[in-house]
């Protein structure tokens, strides 16, 4: 393997709320680089971002915004038929936020990634694709757009100016099209840790297929919320690490 | 009158929420040097503060952030015992949504003011002041910290090296120890324009008087939320441009 | 005309929230038998239900429940992909909650109706109407459900064994196939009161066409949140009690 | 012991969110003989509600509405500054909310019980207790009012007509005034099983002393929310027992 191999490993973390502890941040915290973080819309709270991004500073892990639909109920995972100007609006408030927190502690947000349902509507439906970018672009041209390998999103991030990182699922099943299977398809999700690491090593060294393309990946998404994610996350890393892949955050061009 | 004598004048803008409307924004800014808006805890939502930034830019009137207690409800008029640490995160957070707004469109806040409870706590409670101040200056030392004069938050500003700005109400009633005379006291709200004028002429011209000293005032509120809000707010800047009194913008050090 | 014609008016109402005012509720009730009562989730807070339950009591106008999607923001206008079952429960929580203010003053609810994006859901998606209907009767077979003439909603309360409403509105445009024409459609909603009454009284008379039948409808509504609502309500009032239509309750079997 | 003995052992449940999961409810179930279910305020949301509605009437547990402030960030513990008649709303419209699932099963609800600040606010505040005893005797005379023992709102349950319930906290110290020792003062919370099975036993042959006065208990409260909760709850339950301590529902006169 060429030793110039590079790869970030990212998180979706303080997702916890108030009394309401969900996801096992401190271990996840350890093992990745990037840290995408709930901005109290889905989940989150501006306790639990504090906490949070002091964290990912003690870990030396990248930090980055991750907004998603006004739905702390269903913790970002149900759409809501927003229009594009109001998801922008959304957008952009979540990452003041997060970013407020960053710079008290003198950090500054390394990228944006929509959470959940945004993530899915942002990876098919053009015109809301092309509101986040230009909004995050808006907000700061520095920042990396973050969306899945081939989607709307990463297009229409590139359309509009903004660095963007295509991101893969080692824990995912895809469909043809490059989409991720639902979740509630069978095989959808992949719980068996070498599994997951050989599906990861393969998004490194191969990118993913889409339409028989092979389309880059830059950084992967490990879970952090199901019993498996820690252990997952650790045979990723270790499984990147012992053929040499480099495990750095996103860069900034 | 010395001709050097300025002031500024401010209102609390961006209330509405969603399909409810709440005060006379563009009427308003037509008249003020700066905005307070709020930020989607006690009022407003990413909608109104994309839409109160950009009136806020057509006029040339500088931003402020507004936060307060997460109760909509109430309109963050009601206490809510957070811990000091707890409220400097809602203020953090709040800050740095609508910073995003500001920074959208070019711009940047010029300073951060309570709101309603949160502003009357902070004003007599040292320990609570002091985490607004910390927090506004660790997240951008150039923002100006606008409080009661003579409050606790203009005490605990300089001690932490924050720019303040002492406010007075000229259509409010006073107590004798400079704190303002309750809404539920008779006589606690002035609605005659020309009183209202008298009074703001006098509070740039003498200050307030705090246990018989004269308190410098650098902004007025002028309410943006009542039928008589922008006719006596006319009437503020008109007594004072008549005399020469300069209206603008507070000043960074 | 026969004298035996009756109709119910009824109006969404109970839409303010805490400072925010929206609709002309007092105006409304004088002129309506049946009131929708927000029930907090897309409108309406505790303090504002008590307030409207109130009037309802001293009008004389029968009391429904208007559950609605969890968005204040949207005003309850913008679809949630919630569960079947997540929604029987949202429905649930709502009616109850506006039940006890009802039982707190000696009345009871006479009907539920849902509201804005949830209406139209229930209209044409068999599985929710389905669940509504079966929550609204185990909760309490004497309740009127509320629907578009011709909807799911209808099809289902019956099937469940509902009492059932059809409601048709006098100031909108119809489809062919018995839905409302969108309000983003130009000639979708109409303003001028003589129009809108000589639609109540066809409505009356002959109900709606829908794919070349005409289905009956058992209470028309009146808007009360736009300039024209008053004068458009009493507009039809007058126009369907000058030709001898009474104005009714829904009947209870 | 007299075999007449007899109490209630009640439990604060239902405090689930969305995907957050909280307290150890179905273990719970199998000790208590009442549970106080959240209502969507402080905790609880309506899928939550149904499922804990749906838990006690599988293991015949009696269900009572557990109303707290609109705080779900501060779980109901921060004190907000609402008037009297807010709070009267706030309760009835929860307690209203639980009963509609309740009805929906078949069950009736049997107690109210405040939650966290609302129920220290209650057990201190003459008028605040008042407005909530006549809000639940309005509601449903039938339902009982759970209280700390010795408190206001047991007192102002007993002058408005309710029937009430004093409550005694196993794993508490009290203060000799009777209120409850702050959770932040040393020794205010005691976890080991022995003592407050002890306690329990206590509670149930002498009440508690308050100035010198034994104030009887009919109901203990269980924590459902720590990790000693279900081995202190069966150590009580055993204990009781085993001195022939009858576990019973409350009594409705």
């Amino acid at each position: 393997m060429a030793e110039s191999l590079r790869i970030d490993l990212n998180c979706d973390l303080g997702e916890s709320f108030g009394r309401y502890e969900l996801g096992q941040d401190a271990a996840m915290m350890a093992v990745i680089s990037s840290a995408n973080v709930a901005c109290g819309f889905h989940a989150g709270d501006p306790d639990v971002m504090a906490r949070t991004v002091g964290l990912a500073k003690e870990n030396g892990v990248a930090l980055g915004a991750h907004p998603g639909f006004p739905d702390l109920q269903g913790l970002g995972r149900r759409l809501m038929r927003m229009t594009p100007e109001e998801i922008a609006h959304a957008v952009c408030y979540q990452v003041g936020a997060l970013a407020a927190f960053a710079s008290v502690v003198g950090m500054k947000l390394s990228h944006v990634k929509p959470h959940g349902a945004l993530y899915n509507l942002a990876a098919q439906d053009a015109p809301v694709a092309r509101v986040i970018a230009r909004v995050v672009f808006s907000y700061d041209p520095r920042l990396i757009l973050v969306g899945l390998a081939g989607s709307e999103l990463i297009r229409m991030g590139k359309e509009v100016g903004c660095q963007v990182a295509a991101e893969g699922f080692p824990d995912r099943a895809y469909l043809p099209n490059g989409q991720l299977m639902p979740r509630t398809q069978p095989g959808a999700v992949i719980t068996e840790p070498e599994a997951v690491a050989d599906n990861a090593l393969r998004l490194v060294t191969e990118g993913i297929v889409i339409n028989d393309e092979n389309i880059r990946v830059d950084t992967l998404c490990l879970h952090g919320d199901n019993p498996h994610a820690v252990g997952n996350a650790r045979a990723v890393r270790h499984r990147l690490e012992s053929v040499g892949v480099e495990i750095a955050h996103l860069k900034h061009g």
